[in-house]
């Protein structure tokens, strides 16, 4: 560990790792149990859930689309997986559709439900805070012809239901928002807007494709698409205990859809490329097994959070919480520390043994500040000083109360450095 | 097995249980052992390989894109495999590009270069025996404004390289030729392709993009993109001995390239989505055994396929082989048997404990005549009696005697029945 004591010295974080020692753990401990508090990152792969992929790896290994009976064993494992997430989203089997994770379905579902109605208008409408796999494929379709706006939010990442409504044209084809904020846990209003999109396409008589992105949402908030009212919803496994690189997209029976991921003929011509059989069934079990403790899971981080929010604002000065207390995924920590520039933070986080983040993993390396704390009205220094930590199952009191112990400290610490700097 | 024995009956098939019984099989034993000559539909995860995987589900869980330590576990693991992939193809890491199968590094490539490219020009050449994850995505640049061009086959479905020649104009940006067909294991001169399509771009003045999905070829050819000279290559892991699920494409440092896979900034931005860390890792361990194994599973299967070749032939009248006998992957037994379908004849075989197809798996279910057939110029009656069998390593003699035996057979047995309905 010299390569990173040297780094923590260099970064004025020497005292990070006798903090560990003061309370009696030792570094080797520490990494061989990390405090995980990324579950919005990425979760575990459940035992239970690797215990049903694993037949589909070496012995049950056929292709799904052959005729044969080896062939037969990977179409039943399928169509029972479909089952299992039918239930869960109170749909049909032949409305899910498996991808290979939350950018992918997110990708098809807006591209697919725009192109498969450019015919009656070419303008979507999302928002300003949804995951980049969403703004991303909005730019593709900026690129290709199309108009989208981006729908502003308050101070808290609300979505106002009335700008929807009057957002939508008669050119427009499909709306996408997300049910729940990967970095701030705002929960937005989807049934509401789903009713406006849905008279708003009656009035104007063609179709306009609902799409919400709840990767974020699943293990906590109900998936159920009938209630939701939604036509289109994204899922990611890893983000539920199931397995990366496997995730789905609902599809209500009769949306326009125009595959995007095109060849064979899977996924009744919705998706084409062998079906990952082993990440399926996984992502089936974990979606189950999470739907079985949602509510459990919900109380146990509910209760974790309201700690770790208690505890900060009462022991350090000039901490915000980005994104509202009501209306939050129960997981879900964002704060802005004044002064505080993340990167210090994480990394002494880090050799304190706690995994924790700024925001977003997937834009975690650039560093830029988050266009979601952004568009909430933030400015960009306070945006790039903000401290994610996402709660899951496996997380104890006897964490929450060392974590904050050691953000304290070190806040304290690397207040001290920037002020000596100042004076200097 | 009522209900097989039912079906069995009612397709004149009784007698295919007996010849498994005759030769001292019972059918449990066929059960448990399939007698496996589908390896171009898909392969079983190598023990070795799914070792290799399982550390990445439950320990070394954390997001590739996370700062902390366990992350960079995954960010290792992802680095080591690149390594050892770029090895095999002879290219730089920052080269692969890691994806959800090769239906997504097809796509990816047509839609990625075209896109990139469509300023210079609108039309991409392919040619018409491609797999349909290549077909499909000319397709839908065809209904964004381009202009593909579809090259024709000779009689063994070889592309003609002075065609491709002839067909580059001013606005071609890209061509994709496969390297290895994944029906009649036609070997493609993709090298000298490769070479006038650079010297055509080098006259042109703008780069003209050269693809090659070389998801069959993995395992029996040279991957090596340099000897190639193309500019992308597809691979997919499951054909290989790695799991569904995961692929790659490659791309040659510099290529234009607009992804469509969008979201995260993930693979150097371009190809979004948090990684499959433990799909890429096997397919990497898969790609370097396989290269490894290369030689030895080449003159393996070459001789068991020459032994079906020689026996078919010798016992059975109307037999036409289709595809070439040189210039042709190695484990590739493509079949026209006069007056017989494909459907009972496979059915036959799997109540005997054989898997084989009738052509590619992706569309297996759809029971058309291969488009491949059709455009190497065989009568659609023809095209719908073919017999594909694809070998691999765990075939053996005695495994191809019994094979050869129940396809004489069943195939007197079905011209019989055929006969027989005629007479009535």
């Amino acid at each position: 560990f010299k390569q990173k004591t040297a780094y923590e010295i260099s970064l004025g974080l020497v005292g990070s790792e006798m903090c560990i020692r003061d309370r009696g753990y030792t570094m080797s401990d520490i990494l061989q149990h990390t405090i995980y508090m990324d579950y919005a990152a990425t979760t575990p792969v459940d035992p239970v859930v690797l215990e049903a992929m694993s037949n589909f790896f070496v012995a049950d290994y056929g292709n799904p689309s052959s005729m044969y009976s080896l062939g037969q064993e990977g179409r039943k494992a399928l169509d029972e997986a479909r089952e299992r997430i039918a239930k869960v989203l109170n749909s049909r089997t032949g409305e899910i559709v498996f991808t290979s994770g939350g950018t992918e379905s997110d990708n098809s579902a807006l591209l697919g439900s725009a192109l498969a109605l450019r015919e009656h208008g070419q303008h979507i409408i999302t928002s300003s805070v949804e995951h980049h796999a969403v703004l991303h494929a909005a730019s593709l379709l900026e690129e290709l012809g199309f108009e989208v706006t981006y729908l502003p939010v308050d101070n808290n990442g609300f979505i106002n239901v009335n700008t929807v409504a009057e957002s939508i044209t008669n050119n427009t084809t499909v709306v996408s928002v997300m049910l729940a904020n990967n970095e701030v846990g705002t929960i937005q209003p989807v049934a509401e807007i789903a009713e406006i999109v849905k008279s708003k396409a009656q009035r104007i008589g063609h179709p306009i494709v609902m799409h919400t992105d709840a990767v974020q949402a699943a293990g906590f908030l109900d998936l159920n698409v009938q209630q939701l009212g939604v036509d289109m919803l994204s899922l990611s496994a890893h983000k539920f205990h199931g397995p990366k690189g496997v995730g789905l997209l609902f599809i209500k029976r009769g949306t326009p859809f125009r595959p995007i991921h095109v060849g064979g003929s899977q996924e009744r011509d919705r998706r084409a490329g062998t079906e990952n059989v082993a990440g399926i069934v996984g992502m089936s079990v974990a979606l189950e097994l999470s739907n079985i403790q949602r509510n459990e899971l919900t109380s146990h981080t509910l209760a974790l959070r309201n700690k770790i929010i208690t505890s900060l604002f009462e022991r350090l000065d000039g901490i915000k919480l980005n994104g509202p207390l009501d209306f939050r995924l129960p997981n879900n920590v964002n704060v802005s520390i004044e002064g505080i520039e993340a990167e210090p933070l994480l990394l002494g986080l880090d050799l304190a043994g706690i995994a924790a983040s700024s925001g977003s993993a997937c834009t975690a390396a650039s560093l830029e500040p988050s266009h979601v704390l952004l568009a909430m009205g933030l400015p960009e220094s306070v945006a790039s000083s903000s401290l994610r930590l996402s709660l899951g199952q496996e997380n104890t009191t006897e964490e929450i109360d060392y974590t904050v112990n050691v953000i304290v400290e070190l806040v304290n610490r690397l207040r001290l450095i920037n002020n000596a700097r100042k004076v200097r």
